[in-house]
């Protein structure tokens, strides 16, 4: 399923990751590997001369990534999420001249449509000649990918309306400023600093959906989308902790004093955790690879994606990551009891996994998730199609 | 996919579940409904009348019984279990045979192959002259299904040696006495009480396997057949326990106290918790007809599978068993935080749910299935595929 | 610390238990028997012929009776509870007067005070006379410990007030039906069923408090010593789940298939599920220890106590309560894994621990214990001080 | 209780603790001002010019401290546990003469003590002279505090000899080198890296035991107070995190967007959040507390303590280390779920939490920890006295 260059990348990307995460910032010369091995243009349709691969697909190589590096299987997936808002809310001008385009120069994708944060703002221009776009003037945080992107997707609040404005961006453009000011805990180098925008002026042409549009269950499908990603990079990651106790524990773990086995991974705790680990991770997968499913046959039906179709969709994606928010911070966690105290050592960097996962475990609150599956189990209710769900 | 005459037997048994619990002991005007509905006949080939249904479609059947009457849902697993037994020790001939005579006179298969109860002995009687069967003497344990059987199958200690000789008998034999000895806290109605074998005749052409024969892995695909009997039992109950929580929910709890809402069933954390069942729930449904997927391709495979293939049969069944074990006592004990104090009431018996899956759950020890998946995923080891396993 | 009668009454009390529980209704043998041994004026201040012990004192009553017989400690507790709130609630002269009546009839109190249940009318008297009293006319459910009682507390609702009138009355009197309709899934034999009043006369001198009076810290320590109750009965019951458990597996476990050791009590992961229950027990035990000192130096404070001191007392409740409600359940539900399948057998009951504590731990919802913490953690600020807090 | 020297102290050090963490290595100023608030005395009796403080005073020392620098409060402690051993295992002159110097010139204690590591050899001299002492020669990991030290206690294997000898030794001795390769993910300005010894002349009026000593009920204390120095650490850590998660909701949470509440600290998710911190920390605390409190009872039995009272004291212990070791887990990783996503920005340094107790949990485990209980609750067998008990 997955190409030789991907396949090297993993490995190469590997090498650095603990070096990488140390240090933070913009990953360039790893993102420039990404981009050679072609991953770009996964998501990207045939007749603009992608490799139209499936969401399950697409899945599979981000969680491949995660177990190697989940701030660059951010920055990947989150491409390929703008690829798809093209898809989902551009006309069929827009995804012909962007999409092609990005085929042609294997461009990145970053997103500044941050919806909690609403400092952006759209001037209409309207008033000055037919049709003439908007103004944009403010600040937008969380931009995932933008930092040596070459486009963007925005959203910006139109005054007096509750919906913003959706439109395209070349990333270079006169009064965009991707600000370096990305530095958490965990997911390093996701480049989701915030962007300035000063009198940046969307085109017309450019405008993919206005303040007064209303959204169908297809548009909302993009939540969904961005949902699955993170089910995946927490699976990932779980997976990329796991793998790295077993390794770490078979070669250097020492049995504990009181106990009486011989080498310290036929331990019954050890084997326990790790056999709850395995359940773990297991179900979570098969959940993520479930919603995938659904959310690619719902994906399929495009405008004729009815809302309650969506909303079993929506049900999965929560499901799946109910169980992967918990199997993610378990593994991470544990995995140190796996290892045992030498594991602690800085130089393995066996903490990034938790500090990333719990950095991304924070998107958007489990709590309301649940609450959400939980008006379902009750009241047969369709989750909310808005922000994040 | 169930018949007009299941989902009738459904309904029917749901009216007595909570009188039934109460009563224990032999349930045979129900057997006798499960019967005429046609549902011993799931499991048995076409070739000798039976509807040749796949595990996957009759591991559902026993789920939705197991939602309402999970002690019969046990019995009628095990009479497929049984009916299995034939198909993967039997020969053609014996296949032929019995499961002809199955079908025919529509019969109950009950179970005395517990291989934890080492007491019924099986004397050779090859000294009288050529083949002679064995003569067998002693008790057997947790004998499900067999009180109201016509058929059994059985297990029984040949002196010097570890390996079992399987048989078949009818349960109507001289010297075989069923014991109404199974009163139990919870799955009360599965007559696995013990039966008594007084110089039993097992005739030479009823021996499935003597001492000396060795196992294939298509034989020990058994383990997971049964294993995966528990497993579908455990989501059915748990969906069993949301449902009536849900129902009485909405009909009888009222606000708390100190809360805001008007409605109980608003509280944000009722719905969280119901939210928590239906994530569990929605996994432990999805792991279990992944591993009845997986076991329906083993089981076609017949004599051609290998060990390595039944090894990931056995791994996805144990990693549905841990998700629905856990599952089933979450949904059981918390379903009470959802209902409140007055859903205590004795009429009401939702406290069989849980005393049912308690009681159930203990079968074979998870922390063992737990250290076998830890084998794997630290060595890549196989599951042993003897008992249990 | 305790008497001979007492310790002699837990043994025959433990011998009948589980037959008890079958049964359910009232346990009039058993309720004379903890009379003859002298329990009821455990409570009383010696004034009034009493033992005046402390509370902690109490407490281990309470406690070491629910390892037993977790019912008939509730009622007992209740007794205990009702004895407090003459002493809290009544004047000097009402003190006096039913106190050394208890004392010297040796009489049992009942519960009529549950302030969820509003359906209690009292009708002012003044009208025809002066201080008459009032008119019961109403129902009251969960009224523990009624049936067989002497003496009953009782809250009834004044039209146009929110604030029930206590008052005190006897059993017996006119008007007054207890009715046989308690019938729950555990605690079986708490007497908790509903009392019908119809016409009943609560004289001027029985009233404790009207309908216009306001609480002080002092009358509302009444709830925590209420709650105390609870957390002490969850303690007990864990203790005697784990005591059961042990006993019966040091005599009938048997090691598992798969494990290497001789004796089932000495696998691994049966002792530290020991262990497991052997912390979380201590931790709730001290924890109700500690709460126990803090509320009877509240309570030698009388009404000189401060709200702030009431608050303190109030969270040490809280928290020892979350602890004890998590214990008990674990301990119920994980005894059974110590003993394995064989311990499910109906004679041997086991089961009753669980149906116990899980009907006993709806009695108020622990989540809105956990908020009331909450808001101490974040403000700081004191839990509101009415029903069940 | 505290002097206002250590209250600055703790003020002084909240303000670079983010910093250091980043940084690791030696705390020398730090060091220094915890030495000029004169805290190196606490544990030296009164006679050898210390404070003589009790061992629960102690602990509330180190616990305060841990909630603002866990690095600090070990190296702190570990001092204490050093004086502790002194008082153990030396004799009256090497008490006199070690304490009061220790005292006169206010000097740090290192611990070159770990029993895991048997790199170390002691060469008996005798054969040179009458008692001339050992010479040591190897390496000892694991030296919690020994960089910057005046002092240290070592052990040291002998051949032949399962037991190993035990002194004293000034830390700028002839042939000690202290290595600075401390590193670990988390608890990183503890200077616990290794010591080598090369050639070192433990002479023999610095010999507290040899190899041919056995140990008393009361020497195997020192176990004791080293787990429950681990312990306070916990408490300290999961009140500091709940403390900057609280104050930083306070300040910075926004509502959630589904949320019906106006402020984020009035969501029931993170009340109902808060409020578990708030139960399980005062349970550890609680805990913590009793253990000292029998600690100390123990400690001034000296040698008259008996086997079975020693191991009443190591119940307690490892019971509060059980509580201890979840509610610093928990209360270091859902911290995050109480601050939200903008709490992980590295500046405020929230991981460094998570980070020092993810690495000092590790120090020994708790599932042995929690067999020791099982033993006991199913045998009444004490602990051993050895390694970490």
């Amino acid at each position: 399923m997955f190409s030789c260059a991907f396949k090297e990348a993993l490995c190469t990307l590997e090498k650095t990751a603990v070096a990488r995460d140390r240090q933070g910032g913009h990953a360039a010369p790893e993102k420039a590997l990404l981009r050679d091995a072609g991953l770009l243009r996964l998501a990207i349709p045939a007749q603009h001369g992608g490799d139209e691969r499936s969401w399950p697909d697409i899945y599979q190589h981000i969680r491949a990534l995660a177990a190697v590096d989940s701030a660059l299987a951010h920055v990947l997936a989150f491409h390929q999420l703008q690829v798809a808002t093209v898809l989902i809310y551009g006309s069929p001008q827009q995804q012909r001249a962007w999409l092609r385009r990005t085929t042609d120069e294997n461009g990145w994708w970053g997103n500044a449509l941050n919806p909690r944060d609403t400092r952006l703002q759209a001037l209409p221009l309207a008033h000055k000649a037919a049709a003439q776009g908007y103004e944009l003037n403010g600040t937008k945080g969380f931009c995932s990918g933008t930092r040596g992107s070459h486009y963007l997707t925005v959203s910006a609040r139109v005054e007096g309306h509750s919906q913003p404005v959706l439109g395209l961006l070349e990333t270079a453009a006169a009064g965009i400023a991707v600000k370096d000011d990305w530095n958490p805990m965990g997911q390093r180098q996701t480049d989701s600093g915030s962007v300035q925008f000063s009198q940046v002026h969307l085109h017309a042409s450019a405008v993919m959906r206005d303040e007064t549009a209303s959204n169908t269950a297809f548009h909302t499908l993009r939540n969904c989308l961005a949902q699955l990603v993170l089910v995946n990079l927490f699976v990932g990651v779980a997976q990329g902790a796991r793998q790295h106790a077993r390794d770490y524990a078979l070669q250097h773990a020492k049995p504990w004093l009181g106990s009486t086995v011989e080498r310290a991974t036929d331990d019954p705790y050890l084997l326990r955790r790790m056999g709850e680990m395995q359940a773990q991770i297991s179900a979570a997968a098969l959940m993520a690879d479930h919603a995938a499913a659904l959310l690619q046959k719902a994906w399929l039906r495009g405008e004729h994606l009815a809302p309650s179709e969506r909303a079993e969709v929506a049900i999965a994606v929560f499901e799946a990551k109910v169980m992967a928010h918990r199997c993610t911070l378990f593994a991470t966690q544990e995995m140190f009891d796996v290892v045992g105290s030498r594991g602690t050592h800085a130089d393995l960097g066996f903490d990034r996994f938790w500090r990333n996962v719990r950095t991304h475990t924070l998107h958007d609150p489990l709590d309301y998730k649940l609450q959400a599956l939980g008006r379902w189990a009750v009241y047969g209710e369709e989750p909310s199609a808005v922000n994040y769900n």
